[in-house]
């Protein structure tokens, strides 16, 4: 079978083995109904039990603070329309660089009466400080900031912002999707009110994630019926996916603290090759999650090049592959100011637990061959 | 391993061994993001097109008629808060007999200002012709009710209902969750404007499920983001439990056609020494579907007998297991006009493909011992 090199980790990432081995006995002979009262529905709940104080550990928070849903895209949502919707219309403040399922539905509260207003970001993409103290000036009820941007990596100081936020007294949420597993993430310590993770990010399969909700925050659900979670997420549990993702958590919270010295060394080892070759690195002067490189070099267009790659045996973004059915540039460059003509050139690389040095060489070797055919196209096409 | 007998088809299903095969590479080497634009994601992608297909065959729909959802609470929630989002408030029409996943969010549009009117059944669980009669005249905006309840079985008469809805201007909606693979479901026969299905109670995996939606319908979505599903359920598609739902859909369809029969012969046979012991069967005079009986014994605990036979080694329901959390007798019951002390006597036997004759006369025998024994009790209390 044919296996490119997989270089998309912040799109989806292929199940950890240990995962994988915990999750096919409830795809089996263990396929209850959490809800049952009987053997079969007994063992569904212990194990979510047993999950939800796995996924709790990982991420510094207490079990009851765990509401298992589909996955991140859902916890965003559960987040801005279910606090709103106890609360009296305000002003909801996001990043500028949000992923599509905060910006979203926070565009949706506009119809609710809700004002909605972006934080700038500088040219490395990192929160502008002057726009947030603007922000924080107005007073905002809601903020959601996220811990890593999906795109380039670059960090946001959420602790520091959280405090902030709590000071103003607004409820403080973020995205911590691409953070886990990449960097320490710590629902107590970033001192936030909510957070948000996947499962399919790190390991785990596509199918759960979670918001940790600080128990002071009532919240009315997105999916209401059954009462399961204690009334926040309605439907019979996905039990093999919330086991996965509980064996997922615990393992990227040891990677968190060991492995990515090496994915930063192969990262940047491959930047200053491609530096080389005269890409610039967006958020390369910020700081950054340690496996994330998003780059675009002068005169070769993104799509073209990773469509070049793909053929080549390599599988890499040239934007946010959640929102990659949209045509428009990444809007994460164009908040950093990025000419939209050459953001149009970007491409993601992202590395994951197995990427080997090897494939990154060879993926260097491979991207500059690409990059000069393209040039010489381009010089006969003048 | 100890393995009770499962008689508790129509809370959650085993896969389907071919479910179970066609779901595995997308747990293995085939894990992309259906968005990525590269090897990975076409394969996705091309999987769930496939699966979409399958889907949209298997109830009568058109493909694009299919949207994918996390499962059939969403589902529903997706249709009543969905719809409800374009509309200027008006009336939202359910039956009494209703699922959770539909009662609670017509609860939740009160709050935006919609008024929610149930519609009464009569003591068979079937939809009382006169209270739908008089909901009419009243012009409902939107209606929902279930194509077969979940408890009793009993089975409405969309159909008939769907046409007279449409007369009057309405929207109409059908949970078709417990209907599907037991009865023949066509969405386009239905005249439905909107129809539920669930992955796991056809032997798909729990975590897929889709609304089905007549494309004149505007409706806002749950989940906001990426765009996923025309917009209408942004989040990372879940490709492997898609993929089982399809398998599961298809063999579905068929089955509804061909294996029904020895189920009800089952059923039938097992509910003939039920009433010799003295059970009620409730809605047993009704259209019912063919695996399904609920009932009780006089003076019998619906729970203490549940857990007598599970310790017996035979898993089945004493209410809707997807809110036996809350330890209220059966809505279906109360809106049937059963005395509350009878309803907390009520079980749910339910049976599926790979149910035996062996497994349901095993169940009676022990059944008739377990009833035997607990009157011994009782007679020695009193």
């Amino acid at each position: 079978m044919f296996a490119p090199v997989y270089l998309d980790w912040n799109a989806t990432s292929p199940l950890a083995p240990e995962v994988r081995e915990a999750m096919l006995p409830w795809l089996d002979a263990r396929f209850g109904n959490a809800s049952s009262r009987h053997e079969y529905g007994r063992q569904a709940r212990a194990a979510i039990d047993e999950a939800r104080a796995r996924v709790a550990a990982s991420v510094g928070a207490h079990h009851t603070e765990v509401v298992f849903v589909s996955g991140g895209s859902e916890a965003n949502n559960l987040f801005i329309k279910g606090a709103a919707a106890f609360m009296k219309p305000g002003l909801l403040a996001i990043s500028a660089i949000e992923h599509p399922c905060v910006r979203e539905p926070a565009k949706q509260l506009v119809r609710n009466g809700w004002e909605v207003i972006e934080i700038g970001v500088d040219a490395q993409g990192r929160i502008d400080e002057a726009a947030w103290q603007d922000v924080l000036a107005r007073r905002p009820t809601l903020i959601s900031t996220m811990l890593a941007n999906n795109e380039t990596g670059v960090l946001q100081p959420v602790q520091q912002m959280s405090a902030e936020a709590k000071a103003v007294g607004a409820w403080m949420h973020t995205d911590a999707v691409q953070a886990l597993g990449k960097i320490p993430t710590d629902f107590r310590a970033l001192g936030v009110h909510a957070l948000t993770v996947s499962s399919h990010k790190i390991g785990g399969p596509i199918g759960s994630g979670a918001l940790i909700l600080d128990k002071r925050l009532e919240i009315a659900p997105l999916v209401a019926g059954g009462g399961q979670e204690r009334g926040l997420r309605s439907g019979t549990e996905n039990v093999a996916a919330i086991v996965g993702f509980g064996v997922a958590c615990e393992l990227a919270a040891a990677r968190a603290k060991t492995d990515q010295q090496e994915l930063m060394r192969m990262r940047d080892s491959l930047e200053a090759q491609l530096v080389s070759m005269g890409a610039q690195i967006f958020g390369g002067e910020a700081e950054r999650l340690p496996n994330t490189s998003f780059f675009a070099v002068e005169g070769i267009d993104g799509e073209t090049l990773v469509g070049k790659l793909d053929r080549a045996g390599f599988a890499c973004a040239s934007g946010s592959a959640c929102s990659s059915a949209q045509p428009e540039p990444s809007a994460t460059l164009t908040a950093m100011a990025v000419e939209e003509r050459f953001a149009r050139n970007a491409i993601r690389v992202s590395l994951g637990p197995t990427t080997t040095r090897e494939n990154v060489e060879h993926f260097a070797r491979t991207f500059a061959q690409q990059v000069k055919e393209l040039r010489k196209l381009a010089a006969i096409a003048a």
